[in-house]
């Protein structure tokens, strides 16, 4: 690492150009120029798309800042890596964890069904379910997984985790690993949950991760909710398993294709709901927040936070 | 206080009697001894309305266990007041944040809405609500509503309290009072919230506390729940509220008249959400636990957890 001695001149590209330079100029960080000139720019901030766009034309960049948390346009193979690429993975966890578990409460609490029976007119007093005491598994425990994991404990429920590779959360009751022995592979986690969340990002190894032997594996009384990426879902087996009803439902932020086209059959299956990637927002006045910390970082060349590992994706 | 040298005996009048006599002799409790003759016993425990009809049958009660946290049955003026009595107050906290917090995501994250637009296939990328940063009001601060405030601070929530008494929870933000100044009354705690939460015994004083005033005084994006009981709201004013669209919505787990006849308003009030007084179960288990608890208190002559104070009635 090496100590920045010149003037870091930031280049913004986003949609929301505007607040990003009114709330970075306010944070009056020390020596930052924010310019308009790609070729000047050694520091770049904004959507992974725009910023994979302005690559060819940035011939200083040293760091670029994601706004969001999935950066899958600038980590496929022959891409330019010279640079060091930051994503906003910090910085969704307590939005998400709003996300899955409402979901889970309005499955849990049955809402849906006593607005019928309200329409009903039926002083229904049948028992609901309870967070407490149940099992959710995590399919991904890295920075989102962990917020989870702190939300889950909060309701008492039993937290499972099935991760490649680290332990991060210390919130998590038990982990399971690929190529661990078979009471620690993915079907034996499945069978023993009553939610499975997936927060996987986009990689090779993600793709159809839960396949139909998953969906087989998971109790008829499970509930999945995917708020990683649509392709970690084997869709046609999905379809399937709701139709049969092999699980009780599954609640999709996200889709493998989006928008999802109008003859998918997601958009009618049975206990199927999808909420249109929405389940977290990438907020100016947070990844701001991540962006002033990690420039600090950058000034005093050490290691920036929430760095993407090019090979690996995420 | 007296420490009790006899062997306490102890009836059970409950519609689960199987299951407490099971939980109880499981506890193996020191000298309990469980009877089935009221003329015996000098601990009861069970619903209140049972332990009602037993009260001048039972010459020696020294102690009565509701498996309630509403006692209105008991502490009726007239009744029988030569006893301790302990209701179920400090069992329910987690089981009225699952369905509290449920309720408020179900409203913020606009479920209802995006399964309209998921029946219409549209990609509907409108952004929801956060209780991030948001206002909850608690009306009614004891042991449910600290469990609230936890769950709120967890959230990121800011966390209003509005009591008659007691400041027990220290992750209430600010404390509001009747007979305070007038920044501290109703109506301006009423005016900061996001959401108001009821968790109000039935008593004189709760009696229609949320009126046309304080429902004028709401901002017309609140969403109210009530957990408590019904009559702490004026419920044709509710309906008026929620027709002219002065706030945004109400659950209710509670209504004066219970179960709601079928005539009301309320089972077809736009905006309102009727849940039938299943917040919370009363768990053999919990209260199970709370009995243990107390019996040893009760035994070693000291104070019991969770009094009610016949003159306020809770």
């Amino acid at each position: 690492m090496v100590i920045i001695t010149s003037m870091p001149k930031l280049l913004i590209l986003s949609y929301n150009i505007d607040e990003y330079a009114k709330l970075i100029q306010q944070a009056d960080l020390p020596n930052l120029e924010i310019v308009t000139d790609p070729a000047e720019c050694d520091i770049i901030l904004g959507e992974p798309s725009k910023i994979k766009e302005a690559l060819p034309h940035l011939p200083k960049l040293k760091w670029a800042q994601s706004i969001y948390a999935g950066v899958e346009p600038l980590v496929q193979p022959g891409q330019r890596r010279d640079y060091v690429l930051t994503n906003a993975r910090g910085v969704f966890g307590a939005l998400m964890s709003e996300y899955v578990f409402g979901y889970l409460l309005l499955h849990e609490k049955k809402m849906l069904e006593r607005i019928r029976t309200q329409q009903e007119k039926k002083w229904d007093r049948a028992e609901t379910g309870w967070l407490r005491g149940k099992t959710v598994g995590l399919l991904g425990v890295g920075s989102i997984g962990a917020h989870l994991a702190g939300t889950a404990k909060h309701f008492g429920m039993k937290v499972w985790g099935y991760t490649q590779a680290s332990e991060a959360s210390t919130q998590v009751d038990r982990y399971f690993h690929p190529d661990g022995l078979e009471s620690d592979s993915l079907l034996s986690f499945a069978k023993g949950l009553d939610y499975l969340v997936i927060v996987l990002p986009r990689t090779q190894d993600t793709n159809q991760i839960v396949d139909a032997n998953v969906l087989n594996a998971l109790p008829s009384h499970a509930l999945i909710v995917n708020v990683g990426r649509g392709n970690a879902i084997d869709e046609p087996a999905l379809v399937e398993a709701l139709t049969q009803n092999k699980i009780a439902g599954a609640v999709l932020d996200v889709t493998d294709q989006e928008p999802l086209p109008v003859e998918h059959p997601f958009w009618a299956t049975t206990n199927l709901l999808l909420t249109f990637h929405t389940s977290a927002i990438s907020y100016p006045e947070d990844i701001t927040k991540l962006f002033v910390e990690n420039y600090q970082l950058y000034v005093e060349g050490k290691s920036l936070k929430a760095q993407v590992d090019f090979e690996k994706g995420y």
